[in-house]
């Protein structure tokens, strides 16, 4: 099977040398040319291309990865994009984090052009991308879904069939949005024991051991008290995603009242200028506003 | 070593077997005598207690299991308490869920009579207390800790000195209310996914796999979906912590602004009769407020 792989940041180029590795033949191509040299020399199979239109040409699979929907519809959609080469029935499997509402028309346009569309956003960090032990949800018809599969396989470990074109972006938005809201309820949980006096260790052992555990707690908890914020996760693409989650429940007519909180704490976070530093930032903002810090 | 139990409900009733399973020489007394007697027969070493001052002459361990601060006061300070036989240096260990304030003055006046006093509180479901495999939070001085010891690992797996008297019941309430928040925002989200027209089935999965995941989404997402409230923990219970936290977040001058909405849910959810059904039916009150359901 014939892939172009297009966008190789931080887990574009990792998922592209997933595919690399697993034996498909690959074309790709990214805005800085240099990362694409980069991931040709390393794999003597892979080919780069000058452009997305370059890339889409003569493959059975266009999978992008990249920022925003703007991003995504310039790439798949504009001037010298994937689409004006790629010939009819090619699929468009894109896994950057756009929303539901840009996934379904951006999937629309694509197929008036006779293209198929799968909108797969992924959760899991670098090493998972490096790894293929991705989780992957995807959005769109399940003879698209299936036909995507041994590549979707080849960088994720659950690669979950969520439902029509935008719900593989509802599922992940949703997701992210209670991780970032856990993260939030971890951080005042942890002022309010460090204001009391509590030995935070022996609260974070406890909660690890109960009811009071998450994901969060369990990877947040320590960088949280170290205030250390290494990024695996940015700040400001953790805000964009439960802003797309508080859209879609709009959308919906529904209320996400704690991830609405989320995003003013996250927001008032970016402004304090943590935008680019992990998520778990979000320390500094819950810190100002109670006036106490974990420090202590 | 000789333990006087005090309190034989769900939970004390499975720890006190434990005890006496585990060789301790154990007296055991309960409101409703019936349940002391059916201790006693099944375990021949078990002395039944008509009263707590009774249950704890001549012991060195007296451990009580109640409902509230006004049952711990009752049981061991009031006429018939457990204080009025216990001889010098007797060390009282407290199960009971009652806050760090009420645990600080009833340590105090124990004390001035010259007895020693641990706070314990214990979480972990009534078939973990069968097990002995509770997590067991002690405040107080770890002199005292480490004479009730072995008693405390009879009952459970993890037993940490978390601090100064009041401690245990800090930490507890505090993973409480974050064990109620997180169930909170999982009601949201998963409220969202639901008038979204998501498939919940893959939203659990993939939060299970990932950030989203915790164990109040491994142990409630399933009972919350199918409204099923056969009682673990009684949301009156889990009302009463979380307002228990909310006081000593306030008592040490800081705020828990999440745990304060989830007590609003709480609160709402018990109004409307649920206070008796496990805390899970706060989807209830998240239903009603939002005009849509689950059950779809």
């Amino acid at each position: 099977m014939r892939v172009a792989f297009l966008g190789l940041g931080i887990m574009g180029s990792r998922m592209a040398a997933r595919l690399a590795w697993e034996g498909f033949e690959l074309t790709v191509w990214n805005r800085t040319a240099a990362r694409a040299e980069e991931l040709g020399a390393s794999y003597p199979g892979v080919e780069v291309a000058a452009s997305p239109q370059a890339a889409a040409t003569d493959v059975d699979l266009v999978i992008s990865m990249v920022v925003d929907g703007p991003q995504v519809e310039s790439v798949l959609l504009g001037p010298g994009g994937a689409a004006e080469s790629a010939s009819q029935g090619t699929l468009f499997v894109d896994c950057s984090t756009i929303g539901p509402k840009a996934a379904v028309a951006i999937g629309a346009r694509l197929e008036e052009r006779g293209l198929r569309f799968l909108d797969a956003p992924v959760t899991g960090s670098s090493p998972k991308a490096a790894d293929g032990t991705l989780t992957i949800m995807v959005g769109g018809e399940r003879d698209d879904f299936e036909r995507a599969l041994p590549a979707l396989e080849a960088m994720g470990r659950l690669v979950v069939h969520t439902g029509p074109t935008g719900h593989g972006q509802l599922v992940k938005v949703i997701n992210n949005a209670v991780a970032a809201t856990n993260t939030t309820v971890l951080g005042q949980a942890l002022l309010v024991a460090s204001r009391a006096g509590a030995d935070l260790d022996a609260v974070v052992k406890v909660m690890g051991a109960g009811s009071g555990n998450s994901a969060m707690l369990e990877l947040k908890a320590g960088p949280m008290r170290a205030h250390d914020y290494s990024t695996l996760f940015k700040l400001d693409h953790m805000l964009k995603d439960v802003r797309l989650c508080l859209e879609a429940a709009d959308d919906a007519g529904a209320q996400f009242g704690f991830a609405a909180l989320t995003e003013r704490v996250l927001a008032a976070a970016s402004e304090l200028g943590y935008g680019d530093a992990d998520f778990v930032a979000l320390i500094e903002q819950l810190e100002r506003a109670s006036g106490s810090s974990l420090r202590a």
